[in-house]
């Protein structure tokens, strides 16, 4: 038997890491979705160990000496790709000093836990305390990845979930969105006025919006034998992609979010289910980045979900499941899953709206890491720019400004982007497949899906992370990110 | 910082261990319970990852000599018991070559995969052509064990469920019960053939089914904050001491399978629940062996479960959740959970035919074990033995004799005694608290069961690995297992 190659060697190493990251996976899914809350410090020990081995894993000295030898070695294009993922993964691992990992992992543990009643009680200054230290934490990791790298701070924390964006693209990106945004929201706004709605009357017991759930992901082509929906605080896609756990929660008095949420996450899970099968197990089978898996839930959800045609096609399973009335209609659903409202909120925001909230963000967390402004500066930017975008004055109101999400709590700058990023993706996408299908609405109502998971399957799903995001969108679109396609499509839904 | 001793090195290395299992657990009972059939390859991979780092971190050379040191440290009592229970599983997992491990599982998995099609299509021979491998490496592990230890190699075989019972006191103990057990079903089947019984009449739906044990598990303290009760096809108790998943099947057209079963499993669940918090992480801190463990579910079951005074208390409760009918009397329900029928199948038994099931696959698996017989001789000893026991033919009928189990396809020799000595241990628990609390049925039956399991949670429950089993059941009863209690219970309960 002959030895081994570099390349053979690491993914038996990478394989043995998916295997923990199943194992990984599985326990979180359990936990915010059936643990009772006496399991959790049994949990957190062996998760925390689960951890120590899967950086133990990736860290091994053996790992770099085999990258740099699978490099000469005579390689098909695809195990090229694969090579070029694992060493980003490997990289992510290793460029960091443990003492930083750890110190961040604490200071950030300590800052999210205390944010969470800090946030109900709108104690900026408490806050503050801790968060320093986050802020500080993670303004080394970033110049340690950007020296490593040769790219700005920020753009080496962006690079965690959005590989090889740039954030001199994205200032230009979101540059020419704010100059037309403000605008559009006062437009739609002042339109909308005019078009009286009927609200949802009633409740709406869970066991008839689980089955409605159910149904529609029926419709969307979830693989019920690859997966599940469950119950959780907060609704999220997970497990693992031969088994992908989504989940949602239930209101009775409200089905609406409910029901979305299901939509949005189901484009998540079809990603994850569309994924080759036979590359699972290395990083190069993996979904391409943060941004691009949003592109999948925003398809179905902003895409497909809230047109007029989805919602003709859904509206009678929405009456069957939960009863006729006049609000529930294909026209008043459309006319209700458009509502345009500024709000506080960033989760709670319409499809309009939100790139607001994104942009505010980036553009304070990019100024934080590259250390034009401190997070004491925070609130005051925050007002000013909650101001400009959408008209929505926090001052004061810390609760629902900047202390509302969790990502700064733990670090976690350079998210942001990629919601954004996803939608504008899931536009472009959709406009090609419109161009190529010019009776695609017309197909969606009629309840003919299969050319939009077609599309979709061909030239995402099955591509996992081959090639770079930018390749990636070229090819399936015929060109880079264009935000032009999502202004139109925003002008198309709102002013038409 | 002084050097850690070697004990306290041990701790380490088995906490570590602790948090695998915990995971493994976890991720077993999803398999049983959650997962979708496309997530199995996924799942077993990892789990048979999970299977060989567990090996791995037991077999570390450093293990063997920091038990020697540890030996000679100056350690507490407790500390000395959970040094020789770290040993035993030391032992259980460095005693094998590793090529035989491996050789039975790969063996096992083939003969129990192959079982489950010619189980159904009655094929003793196709069985017996995987069979042989597994026997034969039984027999080489069980001759390894036997000598390391110094006993008989199915006595080796049988510690590992049951570490320190010999067969010699378990060949006098089923000896002893089967001088009388054919005799007393004969005499209890005449008795009940002349008392009527109202068969329960309905279909009950599973929803209320699933409240009714629910309501059940509350009334036997089950801690609901740390478990939870869902279904699979083969009901068992799961999880973590910390989290204890316990598991029923419904049918629609039966309830009282499913309600005993959860009353059974419960009693799994708080010996698991009732074990002391501090040494969970350590062997010492878990549940002393396989029958002891059987010896609290059928404490549930059979000495509280069946028992008038704990029927006559539920009888409200069944008839509240599935509707008043005759069948569902207090009375009746004695009848129908004490009537004796000896049939083909172990697991579907009554309390006084169960022993003569177990009875018999002892001494087939033991001559087996000890190679007085060979693999081929199995359907005639188990034809003369069911003849002899309960007067049931088995002639040719494989499917429902000698292929029923799961336990031998994989080599689980040994287990069986287990079942009975857990009836016999609950049987003898429950004379002593009968002794002490006279009006012990009285109390059961007005709902005051604290004094059951404040008995268990003192003798049993806390005691955890701290002394072996012999010792537990004499400071527990003052006396050894004396399988004298177990018939006078037979006789008073089926005869009275």
């Amino acid at each position: 038997m002959s030895q081994p190659s570099a390349y053979q060697s690491l993914v038996a190493s990478f394989t043995r890491l998916y295997r923990y990251e199943h194992l990984s996976a599985m326990v979180s899914w359990d936990q915010a979705t059936m643990m009772p809350p006496k399991g959790n410090d049994a949990r957190a020990a062996a998760q925390a160990e689960l951890d120590v081995l899967m950086h133990a894993t990736l860290t091994d000295p053996a790992l770099a000496e085999q990258l740099q030898r699978a490099e000469q070695e005579d390689l098909s294009l695809q195990e090229r790709a694969s090579l070029r993922e694992m060493r980003r993964e490997w990289q992510r691992a290793n460029l960091l000093p443990a003492t930083l990992v750890e110190a961040q992992a604490l200071a950030g543990a300590r800052c999210e836990h205390a944010w969470r009643s800090q946030r109900t009680a709108n104690d900026w200054a408490g806050f503050l305390q801790n968060f320093r230290e986050v802020v500080a934490l993670s303004r080394q990791e970033a110049r340690l990845l950007a020296e490593a790298q040769g790219c700005s701070p920020y753009d080496a924390l962006m690079n965690k979930y959005e590989p090889g964006m740039q954030s001199a693209d994205i200032d230009r990106i979101f540059g020419e969105v704010k100059q037309w945004l403000p605008g559009l929201i006062a437009q739609v706004m002042a339109k909308q006025a005019k078009e009286p709605l009927h609200l949802p009357q009633g409740s709406f017991p869970v066991e008839q919006q689980r089955q409605l759930g159910l149904a529609v992901m029926q419709l969307l082509g979830f693989d019920f034998d690859g997966g599940r929906l469950d119950v959780s605080v907060h609704p999220f896609c997970g497990g693992v992609a031969e088994d992908v756990r989504i989940t949602t929660r239930y209101r009775e008095d409200d089905f609406m979010q409910s029901l979305m949420g299901i939509i949005h996450e189901t484009g998540h899970a079809r990603y994850e289910q569309g994924l080759p099968r036979d590359m699972l197990h290395l990083p190069v089978g993996r979904a391409r980045s943060m941004g691009i898996h949003e592109s999948q839930s925003l398809s179905f959800e902003m895409q497909l979900g809230r047109s007029p045609a989805f919602l003709s096609l859904i509206a009678p399973l929405v009456g069957q499941y939960l009863g006729e009335q006049p609000a529930l209609s294909a026209a008043n659903l459309t006319g209700l899953y458009s509502r345009v409202h500024p709000g506080f909120i960033r989760v709670d925001a319409d499809e309009l709206c939100y790139p607001a909230h994104v942009i505010l963000r980036y553009e304070i967390e990019k100024a934080l890491m590259e250390g034009e402004i401190e997070a004491e500066d925070i609130p005051a930017l925050w007002d000013e720019k909650m101001q400009a975008y959408l008209g929505v004055d926090t001052r004061g109101n810390y609760r629902q400004g900047c202390l509302q999400d969790i990502h700064w709590t733990d670090g976690s700058f350079g998210y942001f982007p990629s919601y954004t990023l996803g939608a504008m993706y899931a536009a472009q996408y959709f406009t090609v497949m419109r161009r190529d299908t010019p009776d695609l609405d017309q197909r969606i109502a009629a309840g003919d899906l299969a050319v939009v998971f077609d599309w979709l399957q061909q030239h995402i799903w099955s591509q996992a992370s081959l090639h770079g995001t930018n390749e990636l969108v070229q090819h399936a679109t015929g060109e880079s990110l264009n935000p032009a396609y999502f202004h139109a499509h925003l002008q198309a839904r709102y002013l038409a």
